[in-house]
């Protein structure tokens, strides 16, 4: 399994943001929506072996991580409108409030309360991997897997007390190459390595 | 220089589109959109060594190319609605119907009529490519560049007419994986190899 986790320090755990203005107003949002379709959509489907979790720290319900599982996940559409319309209707709804498990709002898409350590609690036995510019090469780390988590930051980074949690986890950091760039295009980086290796070919 | 041309057979040349349904009434323009985000921007800033062309063979002003050159352009927004109102304005106006040379309509965004002879026109003495996955692998062309054009189909591919201009301008297939994946995706994926050379460290 792949596992992808995207940290949004101030990304809404509520529904009130609107989809005209999703950077203005829904705390970036739309980093981690666009990090869902890289992380799980290929060309024509849907990638089963991948859970993407978007943790959630911005508005008054935060800390919140939404669960989109690959497995189960049905009517996945790629581009950013959809994907926060679909994030709207999971955060709608108080009944979750209290819930520290994954409760199932739709078909693969799951919310508990919690921020990194409920995302981490989910995990099992995956290694674990922070993306970071100062980390190991990507492509240098050998095996990743078979199974593995990669947390990603976005524009704003991870905070330190996360970082402190990872590093106690044994989070091991990791570069995708030597120039900053966009999460969900390391997103798509990660998953081409994994890809290769899965096929004998990186 | 960096080239991306991204081939939308039915994406709209004309701004007639409904900003609330990307995919549903843009021909998919979405793709191209989510191409130039991939390929122009990097976590903090533009990438000024980077065109990426959108070629529009949809709609009633098909078929048109529009030009975005990270050396010019100003106010490139991440997210698809920003990116679709921008387009929306390059394409609105009639005054430039016959103009076969690129004209300016906003910074560093340029139209002009044609398909993707066009494109070929304007890219000078690039090394052609064109992305598909039964290519030569990416990670084993050597030297790429420094000056290289790549061209990328969107979920509808590349149809043949364009497939033979290409070729019969020495256009080399080139794969970036083993699956198959999304344009924008691909786009990343080249850049970080980009990235990597220039870097010394692929």
């Amino acid at each position: 399994m792949r596992h992808f986790v995207v940290i949004g320090r101030e990304a809404k755990a509520s529904p009130d943001f609107l989809l005209d203005d999703l950077p203005g107003t829904s705390g970036r949002l739309d980093v981690g929506l666009r990090c869902v379709r890289a992380g799980l959509l290929l060309s024509h489907g849907l990638r089963r072996d991948v859970v993407v979790y978007l943790v959630l720290g911005g508005g008054p319900r935060a800390p919140r991580v939404l669960r989109i599982r690959g497995a189960d996940a049905r009517f996945l559409r790629p581009d950013e409108r959809s994907l926060a319309i679909l994030a709207r209707k999971a955060l709608a709804g108080h009944e979750d409030t209290d819930a520290t498990v994954f409760v199932e709002r739709r078909p693969g898409i799951a919310l508990a309360r919690g921020g990194i350590e409920r995302a981490l609690a989910d995990l099992g036995a995956a290694r674990l991997y922070v993306l970071e510019e100062s980390g190991d090469d990507l492509r240098r780390v050998d095996p990743l897997g078979p199974d593995a988590a990669f947390f990603l930051g976005d524009h704003t980074g991870i905070d330190g007390a996360d970082r402190a949690k990872l590093a106690a986890q044994g989070a091991r950091p990791l570069s995708v190459g030597p120039r900053s760039i966009h999460a969900e295009d390391a997103v798509a980086i990660v998953s081409n390595e994994l890809d290769r290796r899965d096929a004998g070919a990186s």
